[in-house]
Order: C-alpha cells, then sequence, then structure tokens
C-alpha cells in the first residue's frame, strides 16, 4: 500500500507545478487542419517528448508519420508476466474560428473559476498529459510502473488521423499490448462515471458547383443563367428530409438498429430533452423521428455540412451572380458502415441530382474512420470501471459517443486489440467551440485516477 | 460649323493626355461598399472635382448626401432659352474580389489590346469622365457650351444609392432641368449603337438563421440539432422551383408583362442563346419558362442568392455543427413592382417557411430602386438617336437592361424628368468582374458624341 500512497502523494505535492506545465503546453497553437500551423505541431511533439523524458520514461522517441510528428515511448520494465498496455492520446487541437467570440485568446490559457480555458484544454491536450504526470509520480517514488506501459501520442486526429494507419501498420510489432488505454475522451458528469464502449465512424466529401465561368454582374445576367448557390441549395436539400432523415440511396443500408438491449441500456442514463436544448440554446431538438435523442447522437448516422461559402461575404450588397458554391460534408457513421462505400455513395448522389446548369465536382476526403464497440465486460473496462467506482463512488454507466477516435478501429484491425477509454472530459467543456476549457478537478482526479489503474490492471 | 469641328480636334489632339488622366483616375480604389475604402471614395470626387474646375466649368462643388461626397457642378451660361440638362454618373466602383482572377492588380491600370483594364473602367468612371472631357472642348476653343449643362457624379451608385434621393430633394431647385442625360450606360456593340428605355429595379435583404447558439461538435450534437446551413439550403431552395420560377408568394402580381410589341421590339434585336452560353462557360442556359433569354433579362424580375456562408471556410476538414448560416440575397424588379413591398414578401417567405429548429432574422437593405422606362420617343432619345445614327451610320436598337440605375426613378420622382442614357460601355467588359476593362475606342468615339450631343440638343 505504501507504492499506491506514495504517487498519490506526489501527485498531489506537484499540482501546482502540474497546471503551469498544462498551461505552457495549451500556449502551444497545434492547429492540424491548418499548413501553416505545422510548425506549431511539430512544437507540441517535441513538449510532450520532453515532458515524458523528465517523467523518467526510459524510451521516447519523435517518429514520422507520414510527415506528421508522431510521439512514441516505452517503459518496458515490469517483466514478461505483467500485462502491457498502449496509451494513447493526441496533442494537435481543432482550429478556432470564430476567434471573435473568445473571451481570451484561445493559444493564451487562463483560469478562470478552477477551469483552464484554452484550445485543445479539454480535448486533448489537458487529457493526454494525465498518464505522463502518472508515469513520473510512480517512477519518482518507487522506482519502477507496476506494468509495462508504451505510449502513442499523434498529432492529427483531428482531421481524422490520416496517416495513423500506416504507421500502425509499419510498427505492428512495437507497439504490440494486450489492449489499449485512451486518453482521449470523457466522463459522464462530474459525480458519475461512465465507459465509452462505442464511437462513430467519419467520412468527409467536399463539393464544388461550377456555373459561369466567371462572377457575373446579377442585373445583366440574373435569370439568364443557373446561379450555383441556389443549385447547392437545392443539392444540399435533397440530402435530408425536412425531418432530417438522410435521403442519399442505400445510406442506412448496413446501419445495425441498436438491440432491445442496446436501447434499454440508453435509455436508463438520465437525459433530459429540454434541459439539452435549453444548453444549446434552441427552442427544439431535430433530427431522424423514430429515435431518442441520444440514440441518434449514439446509434444513428449523420450527414452535416460543416461550412459552406460562395459569392460575395463582405459587408454591404453586391450584385453578383456567382461562379462557384461550395460545401463541405461529414458524416458519422455507425455500425457496419464503411466510410469509403457511404463517401461514395454521397457522390454518386451529388452526381445525379446536380441541377441543371452547373458542374458538380467531389472530392473525397482522406479523412475516414470505421465505427468502433468494445465489449463493455472487457478486463480493462473492468479494470478502469473499478477504479472509477472507488474514486467516484458510483458504478459507471456504459455510454457510447456520437464522436469518432479513428484510432479504436486502426488498433482493432492491425493489432488486433481492443481501446479502453479512461479520460476526464466533460460535455459542457466546449470542445471544437469557442472558450473550450478543461476543469482543474479533473485534472487532479484525473491523475489520481489513472495512477491506480496500473495497480488495478497489475493486480 | 467651325464652332462644332473645332471641339472635334481638340479632343482628338489631347486623347493621350484624357487617356492617361483616365488611368489615374481608375488607380484611385473607390469601393463604396467596403467601409474602409470611404478614404478613396473621398479622394476620387476630391480628382472629378478638380478635373471640372480644369475643364473650364464654371462652379463646381463637393456636397455631402448623407456622408458620402457627392459632386454637383453647372455651367449655365447659354441663356434662359436654351435647354438645361443633368449630366449624371458614378465614380465609386464594385469590390474587386476574388482578386486573385485577375491579371493585373484591380487598381493598376494597364492598357494592353487598346483596352484600359481596372476596376470601374467600364462601370463607370471611363463613361463619367468623357462629357467632362467633351465640356472642355467646347470652353477651351470656343469659350462657352451651346446649352446649359449641370453635372451630378455620386459615390454610393455600387450599393444602390442609398442617399441620392434625399440628396435630390434637398437639392431639387437647383437639379433642375428639362432631362437627365446619364453617362452610366453603354451601347449593344461596337458597330451597332442603342438607346437603353429600361432598367430594373433593385431591393436587397440578408437573412440570418441561428442554430445552437454557439459552434458545436459535429459528433457530439450531430443529429440531435438543427443545423443552420441545412436550414437554410431548405429555405433558399424554397424561392425558386426547379425551373426557375421564384416561389415567393405575390411576388409577381404587379409585374406587367411585356406587350406585344415590346416583345416583338426585343425579337428583332439578333440574339444567339449558344453563342451567349458560350461566352459565359456554361453548358444550358437556366430561368424562367415560357420568356426568351432577353425577355426574361430585361422584362422578367430576378431573385439572385449573391452570396452565401456558414460554418468552417478554411482547407481542411472540421467536424462542426455551426450556429449561424447567412444568405445575401437581391431582386432585379421590372414594373410595376415596389422595391419595398417585394422586399417585404421575401421577409414574409422567410418568416413562414424557416425551417424547424432555428431562428430567422431578415434584414432588409436600405438600397433600393424603382423600376423605370423612358419613352422611346422622348426629345433627349430623340437627340441621343441621330447622334448615334451619325456616328455609327446605324439607327440604334431600343433595348433594356436587367441592370438598375437607381438614380432613375428618384429623379423622375423628385425633379419631374425623364433621363435618357448616353454611353459606351459594352456588354463583354467584365462589369463587376476580375478584368474589367473599357475599350479606348469607346472612349474616343465617346467623346466625339457628347461634343456632338450638344450641339443637337441646342439645335
Amino acid at each position: 500500500m505504501t507504492d499506491t500512497l506514495a504517487p498519490a502523494d506526489y501527485l498531489a505535492d506537484h499540482f501546482e507545478q502540474f497546471t503551469d506545465e498544462l498551461l505552457e503546453f495549451l500556449s502551444i497553437p497545434s492547429i492540424s487542419a491548418l499548413p501553416d500551423h505545422a510548425p506549431h505541431v511539430a512544437a507540441a511533439a517535441d513538449w510532450v517528448a520532453a515532458r515524458l523524458r523528465q517523467a523518467g520514461v526510459t524510451t521516447v522517441e519523435v517518429m514520422n508519420a507520414g510527415g506528421v510528428p508522431t510521439v512514441y515511448a516505452e517503459h518496458l520494465e515490469a517483466g514478461d508476466d505483467a500485462p502491457t498496455i498502449l496509451i494513447y492520446g493526441h496533442f494537435d487541437t481543432q482550429p478556432v474560428d470564430p476567434v471573435e467570440l473568445w473571451t481570451n485568446p484561445p493559444f493564451t490559457p487562463v483560469i478562470r473559476d478552477e477551469r483552464v480555458y484554452a484550445r485543445g484544454a479539454s480535448d486533448d491536450k489537458g487529457n493526454m498529459l494525465i498518464p505522463i504526470l502518472a508515469a513520473e509520480a510512480w517512477l519518482q517514488t518507487t522506482g519502477s510502473l507496476p506494468i509495462n506501459v508504451k505510449f502513442l501520442f499523434e498529432g492529427e486526429e483531428e482531421v481524422g488521423s490520416p496517416h495513423i494507419e500506416q504507421f500502425i501498420i509499419d510498427n505492428r510489432d512495437r507497439l504490440g499490448c494486450d489492449y489499449v488505454v485512451s486518453a482521449d475522451g470523457g466522463q459522464f458528469g462530474e459525480e458519475q462515471p461512465n465507459l465509452l464502449v462505442g464511437f462513430k465512424g467519419l467520412c468527409a466529401v467536399e463539393i464544388e458547383l461550377t456555373g459561369p465561368e466567371r462572377d457575373l454582374h446579377s442585373g445583366q445576367y440574373g435569370g439568364t443563367v443557373q446561379n450555383p448557390i441556389h443549385a447547392l441549395a437545392r443539392l444540399i436539400a435533397s440530402m435530408r428530409d425536412d425531418e432530417g432523415r438522410i435521403t442519399i440511396e442505400g445510406f442506412y443500408d448496413e446501419v445495425v438498429t441498436p438491440s432491445q438491449a442496446d436501447s434499454q441500456q440508453i435509455a436508463e442514463i438520465p437525459h433530459d430533452d429540454a434541459e439539452f436544448a435549453q444548453g444549446l440554446g434552441v427552442d427544439h431538438l431535430f433530427g431522424e423521428p423514430g429515435y431518442s435523442t441520444l440514440e441518434r447522437a449514439w446509434c444513428r448516422p449523420t450527414l452535416e455540412v460543416n461550412g459552406t461559402w460562395g459569392g460575395f461575404l463582405d459587408d454591404g450588397v453586391k450584385t453578383v451572380l456567382p461562379s462557384k458554391a461550395h460545401a463541405k460534408i461529414t458524416c458519422r457513421l455507425v455500425p457496419d458502415q464503411e466510410p469509403a462505400v457511404i463517401a461514395d455513395r454521397i457522390r454518386q448522389h451529388v452526381l445525379s441530382h446536380t441541377p441543371p446548369g452547373v458542374k458538380a465536382t467531389v472530392a473525397l476526403s482522406e479523412s475516414g474512420a470505421r465505427p468502433y464497440l468494445v465489449p463493455g465486460d472487457h478486463p480493462g473496462n473492468q479494470a478502469a470501471g473499478d477504479v472509477l467506482s472507488d474514486l467516484y463512488g458510483q458504478a459507471p454507466y456504459f455510454t457510447r459517443s456520437g464522436g469518432t477516435l479513428p484510432i479504436c478501429s486502426v488498433l482493432r484491425e492491425h493489432l488486433g486489440v481492443f481501446t479502453v477509454i479512461f479520460a476526464f472530459a466533460l460535455d459542457d467543456e466546449r470542445a471544437h467551440s469557442p472558450d473550450e476549457f478543461f476543469r482543474l478537478s479533473s485534472f487532479r482526479r484525473g491523475q489520481q485516477a489513472w495512477s491506480q489503474l496500473w495497480q488495478r490492471i497489475a493486480n
């Protein structure tokens, strides 16, 4: 018992220092979607590698995943009989626009009301730093870790991890483990833990419609040629019906309907539609009829236009009939939808529904991820569930997420292992939005949780 | 005859100097739609005033039209028996985006192949400079003008002249005239003159749809709330049917159908749909069934989205469910549609067709103009027609324009006078588009035409 108390005390004693280090980490604008930020993604990788070395982890390396820096580390001194886990997280962040809606600049982290505000605070820098600190606590107080630990931190999760699959194939032996524990994910609430057992997949397409070869005077030419913005509106409108059902031919063909047991498990989780709507500032929720809000978010595929633009975007009036209009679309997928198949069905839909007078091009993004489910009684989930039950005084719910951890299905396919989600973000922390934050209470509890998890896995 | 030959020779002798002056005028980036460019609009006004003084015009003043500089000048020495005309033009320009499609920077004028390339070259700086030069030619060679001439050059035509109406009301007596001659407009072709007898009106609205109060993670929230981009697509799609008819309730109620004579006159004007389509780079023309292309452009009202945006617009993938989506719309109106009435019907349509789950706000722009028609046999049209017939060796067609000269209906209402269009732009000169240009041949012929017009009016 001395062994687990000592790391716990070490974590408590160093909390202020660790918080300062988190602020430093968050000040690196490692936005993976914007090519101009590649140097900052690299700087974040170097920061993570240095912090692992400082923790006492024996082997630390910044590797190259298709041009993107990826941090790998290992500390394998617990012996062949001890389990080996691979810890996953990511040090890249979402973009920051609309930047004018941030209270403070997104990469100038500040603490207000016991929360750290910065882009990436909750997703995922705050969470991924925690197991490094927990490792340090064990190594500095006991000189060892109770299990064999590997670390894999990537730099392009927020763009759909286009290169991680090849990286994992190329490093299959080195990454081998009993299972993965992901430091990207969250808990149900401040007082209620959960185990995430399912993620949606992802596919992305971008549409460009071209009408006249140049922008035209809307007076001289209005009414004589198709306007690509009007054509794009008809095309987007053709993709979902007025109740939110997706009308792409074949879109739902491979969708596994939630089992009675699944639906029951979900129905037991407290959820209030009115409160949910109020929290988002909308009068009504909206979506595919016949499913509850949580079922739509967790078990039903979605198609959302993430961005659209065309013509004149500045202040004032410009009487132009534009040459082009654009839309960026992503779908969230559920078992057994295949990203490439769904992307291709969207392309077919665009080509067969393009209104007259415009030409369409459809770019299928390399970003894509299969949907993923892990058994609730997996040994990793059992260990994690025990730690969470102890720390929260409540058994965890078994939930799913509408989000995507592309890595899970990739690790399953190439390493043959499942991934257990063990992270401490909360849903209200504005991931991907202005004023993202992470609770210091989660940062503190997460450190204790990871420190105990290793002991629990070792037992 | 000495009197008319002398100005003609003066114009020919000074053509090179006048061309240099046009380039200088075009180098002022007087974009009226962009507030940052207000100082350049003011600089353009000062340039015009200085050029009028240099020409020998007796009274020149930069006046204030609701905060926007407006140039007024007069030379009233032909006596009470001589006719008085008011010359109209504008020194503001359209914006320049997409600026990357310009061969040369839009405000660095260059001459290539006997054409002046610059934003505003054709619309309207090239045209509005011409009568100033023609006045100089008369004043420097004969010491006088054969008629009384007033000049009114405005600085916000390209945003729909929101302040000119009040300015005209406030200066009604000073602006009094027998009729107006507009130096904003064009000819049918290099060899074929025309008299423009009709313009469309204009109204403008801007729509903002708001779904969730902040941008959301499309995984966590996709499928649970309305996406304002999808809602906007449905809304835009609801405004026109799939053949291009406008489906706003009451939109066509006051539209005067072209008379048999009108249709006949238009049918006589040579027009080739295939050539027209090829010139715009489209496979098919598109628009309201039952009308020819010229009828749609000239006699039927239009509704065009000029710009739309929402969500993530940068490179790459951002999995966001955006809070807002926007569209800017202008309609081109025909007799007897009222801009305010049509704008209000669009607002009603938006409010009654807003999809569930989003809130709509509709801003009605102050920019607006009534449609306008001038009798073909008006004395000003007769004088202009005689000059054009002489110069081109062809009688002019009587055409209309899908464009808007808001000033025409305002002058008709408050000064009780018609406006004759006497200008030399051609349809292929890319007004409002990248690589706008003006032909030096038009600049030359326009100067002779204006010089002769005054003599013809005096007779």
